[in-house]
C-alpha cells in the first residue's frame, strides 16, 4: 500500500527541521519520501489532498490502562487509595481475558480520536492487549504489572521473550505494578530478573505521598531511592507519575538515564499532586506524557493532557514555563523511545508512518499565527483529521478502520459493566 | 420554524428533574413541549432522529473578550502584565470597527464547535460585537469596558438604555474594565451611574496578586472592599476571575449577592493562580465559567473549563471536591443567570430553545455509566453533533449554519494579524 499525502504543512518534529509545504510519501509502512516535491517510482494506491493540514508525528499515551475504559464515570470523586480499594479492585476480578479484549479496543477508538498512534500499556490478560492491538492495527508497548495479587518474575520473563517478537506492532518492557503492591521476595526475584536480562524497567512511581511515606516507614528509603537501591535501574527505564520526588531521587533518575512519564489528568482528578515537570526539565530527564486509565482520567485525550503539562508547570513557576515546542517533544517523542519504538518518533525518510493530518481549518486553529502553540493550547480531538500507523489508516473524518464494529465494541462495554456485581 | 427532536436522552438540568428518554418540540424560538411522547398542534418542519443521543441546554461562556481572536499564539509564555503592555495594547491599538465584527465571529465558530450558546462579552466597538451576534444567530451579554483609556459613564449610562432594547439576542451589564486601568474621577463617575440606574455591575476583579496589593497601597482596601466601599455592588453584579479574594471579600460577594465568574484556563496559562471555587460553593456565592479570551487561553472551549474546574479544586481540597452535577449547574446555568437570560438556563416548556445535541456515541462516553460525568470529565468538542439557539440550527455535524463563510472569516482574521505593525 503506497500512500501519496500533497497539498501538506509537514511539521517534523525530528528536532531540527523546520515545518515545510509539500508531499510526503508512504510505502511499505514507512516514509519514503517526503518534501517541497517528492520523486517515487512505485504505483500510489491512494492520494490525499491534505488541503494546507498539517501531518506531523502521532501523539504517544505513555502510560495507560486501556482495560479500563469499563470503569469509566463508574467510581469519581474519590483519593486513589479509597478508589482503588473500594471500586476498582473488586471490579477488575470480575474481568475475563474476553473483556479486557474488546474494552481496550474500546480505548483504542478513542485514542484513534485523539491522534494517539501508541499506548504504553499496563494491564493484566497481556495476551488479550496484545490481540486487541494487533487485530485493530495499533502499536502498543506492554509492561508486566506483577505484584502481590499475580504475576511473578518467572511469568515476567517468560513475557518478555514471548511478546519481544511477537508482532513489528509489539514491543514489551520490564516492570511490575508497584513498591506499594509488592513485597520483599517478589520484588527480589524481579530485581534478580533485571540483573540476568539488563533491560530497562518501568513501573508506577511516587505517584502520592502516602505511598512514598510507606516506603520510607518500612525500608528507611523513599521509593525511588529503595527500588534503585536494589538495582532495578541499573539499565534505565522509567517511573509512571513521579510527583513526589526529592532532588535526590532526581539525581538517581538522572544517572540512570530514566524517563519521566507525567500524568497530569489523572494527577489532577485524584488530587495526588503535581509532578515537577519543570524540575525534570531543567536536569535534563527526559519526560513523556500518558493519560493513565480512563477510569481515573477519566478521558484518553493528549490534547487535554498536553494542556495541563504546560498549564500546571506555569501556575507554580510562572507564564514562561515549559514551552509548546517542548510539550509536543514530550507527547510525540520521548514516549516512543521509553517503549523502544525509536522510528516512530518523528517525520523523517526510513521512520514508521504514525502520523496524523490535523484539520486546520477549524475555528480554534485560526489565525495560522503558530502551529505548535495552537496545537497545545488550542487544539483538540475536533481537529484529528486522520490518523496513520505503520502506513494503514485506522481513522480518517470520524470513521474507523480497525476490523470491528464501534457500535459491537459500545455494546459490550456496557454489557460487562452492567454484568457485574 | 417548527422542530421536533424525537428518540433522545433529555438532561433538562433544572435543578431537579431526572434525564429522559422521549421527544423535545420547539416552536417560535421556545420549547413547546418535551417528554416520553408529546402533542403538538403545529406543522413540524423537520424532525431529527437524535439516535439515543443527549439533548442538554448549551454551556454559557461567562467571560470572554471574543475580539482577541486575532491574537492567539502570538504572545504566550508571559505573565500576565507583561502580555498586556508588551504585546496585546500595541496590537489592539490597531483594530478597526469592521475588524473586531469578523474577529467575533470567528470566536462564535469556536463557541459553536463546543456547544456554547451564549457569551457575556467585554471587549471595544461594542456595536461591531452585537452586530456579530445578531449576524450569525449567537446570543451575547455585552458589558462595558471603560477605563482611563477610553469609555465614560456618560457613554456606558447611552449603551445600557441602547443595548437592552436592541434584539431578543442581546443584553447588556453595566462594567467596566478593572479598577487597576482606572483612576478615580472615572471611578466616581461609573459608581454614580450605578446608583442612578440601580442595576447589577461587573468587571475584572482580584485576578492577579499584583493588582489587589496596589489596590491596598492607593486605597487600603482590597479591590472587592474598595469598590463595594463606593456602592458598585449595591445592586448586585459579579467579578470575572475572583483568583485571590480574602474571607472579608468573600463575606461581601455573599452580601450583595454576587456571581463569581471563574477562568480556569486562562487564570493556568497565565499563571495568575487557583480561583477559590471550593471555598465559594461552601458559601453559596453562584459561580459561572468563562473562557476569557482566545489571547489568554488560548481556546475558547467549555470542556476544557469544565475539566479545570473541578481538577484544579481536588488538587487544592482533594478528590470529592466538586463534583460533576455542580460543574454543570455552573457551565449551562449560572451563566445565564449572570447576563438576564433567565430563561435560557435549562430545558423547560417555555424555556428558549438554547439547546445542544451531545453525541453519545463516540469511543470517550462510553459505556454509559454516568451521563453528567461523562460530559464533565471525558467530554470534547468532538461530542458536539448540534446546537440550537432561539430554535435556529447554528451547527449540525460539523457544518456552520450562520450566513457567512468560515473560509472568509479564516482569511480576513489572518489578514488583520498579518496586517499590523
Amino acid at each position: 500500500m503506497n500512500t501519496r499525502f500533497y497539498n501538506a504543512r509537514i511539521l517534523p518534529l525530528d528536532g531540527g527541521a523546520p515545518m515545510v509545504s509539500g508531499e510526503l510519501i508512504v510505502s511499505g509502512g514507512r516514509i519514503a519520501a517526503m518534501g517541497e516535491h517528492c520523486e517515487f517510482d512505485g504505483r500510489l494506491d491512494r492520494e490525499i489532498d491534505c488541503g494546507g493540514n498539517l501531518l506531523m508525528p502521532g501523539f504517544k499515551n505513555a502510560h495507560t490502562h486501556s482495560g479500563m475504559t469499563f470503569l469509566r464515570s463508574v467510581a469519581d470523586d474519590l483519593p486513589l487509595q479509597r478508589w482503588l480499594t473500594e471500586q476498582v479492585f473488586p471490579k477488575e476480578a470480575q474481568l475475563t481475558p474476553d473483556d479486557v479484549y474488546v474494552l481496550t479496543k474500546l480505548a483504542i477508538l478513542e485514542y484513534l480520536t485523539s491522534g494517539v498512534t501508541m499506548m504504553f500499556d499496563m494491564y493484566f490478560y497481556r495476551d488479550s492487549i496484545a490481540q486487541a492491538a494487533i487485530d485493530t492495527g495499533f502499536r502498543a508497548a506492554l509492561v508486566g504489572c506483577a505484584n502481590d495479587y499475580g504475576g511473578s518474575a518467572k511469568e515476567t520473563e517468560e513475557e518478555y521473550a514471548r511478546f519481544s517478537k511477537l508482532n513489528p506492532l509489539i514491543s514489551y518492557r520490564l516492570g511490575f505494578h508497584a513498591e506499594y503492591t509488592t513485597s520483599y521476595p517478589l520484588l527480589k526475584d524481579l530485581a534478580d530478573m533485571v540483573q540476568s536480562l539488563r533491560q530497562p524497567f518501568y513501573t508506577h512511581l511516587n505517584e502520592t505521598a502516602a505511598e512514598v511515606e510507606s516506603c520510607v516507614r518500612h525500608s528507611g528509603m523513599r521509593t525511588i531511592e529503595y527500588l534503585d537501591s536494589m538495582g532495578f535501574f541499573d539499565y534505565g527505564g522509567g517511573g509512571y507519575h513521579c510527583v513526589h520526588v526529592s532532588a535526590r531521587e532526581m539525581e538517581i533518575l538522572q544517572l540512570r538515564g530514566m524517563t519521566v512519564v507525567t500524568c497530569p489528568g489523572s494527577n489532577t482528578k485524584l488530587a495526588s499532586g503535581v509532578a515537577p515537570v519543570y524540575e525534570y526539565l531543567k536536569r535534563g530527564i527526559p519526560v513523556a506524557i500518558g493519560t493513565d486509565g480512563p477510569a481515573s482520567n477519566n478521558c484518553l485525550d493528549l490534547f487535554r493532557e498536553m494542556f495541563l503539562v504546560t498549564g500546571l508547570q506555569k501556575l507554580n513557576h510562572g507564564a514562561e514555563a515549559v514551552d509548546a515546542a517542548e510539550v509536543l517533544t514530550m507527547a510525540c517523542r520521548n514516549g516512543a523511545y521509553a517503549c523502544g519504538f525509536d522510528d516512530c518518533d518523528c517525520l523523517a525518510v526510513g521512520k514508521q508512518a504514525d502520523l496524523i493530518l490535523i484539520d486546520l481549518r477549524q475555528p480554534n486553529m485560526q489565525p495560522l499565527n503558530n502551529v505548535e502553540k495552537n496545537i497545545v493550547y488550542s487544539g483538540s480531538k475536533q481537529n484529528v483529521a486522520l490518523v496513520m500507523i505503520a502506513g494503514k489508516i485506522l481513522y480518517e473524518r470520524g470513521e474507523f478502520f480497525i476490523g470491528d464494529d464501534p457500535e459491537r465494541i459500545y455494546a459490550e462495554a456496557n454489557r460487562i459493566i452492567r454484568g457485574m456485581k
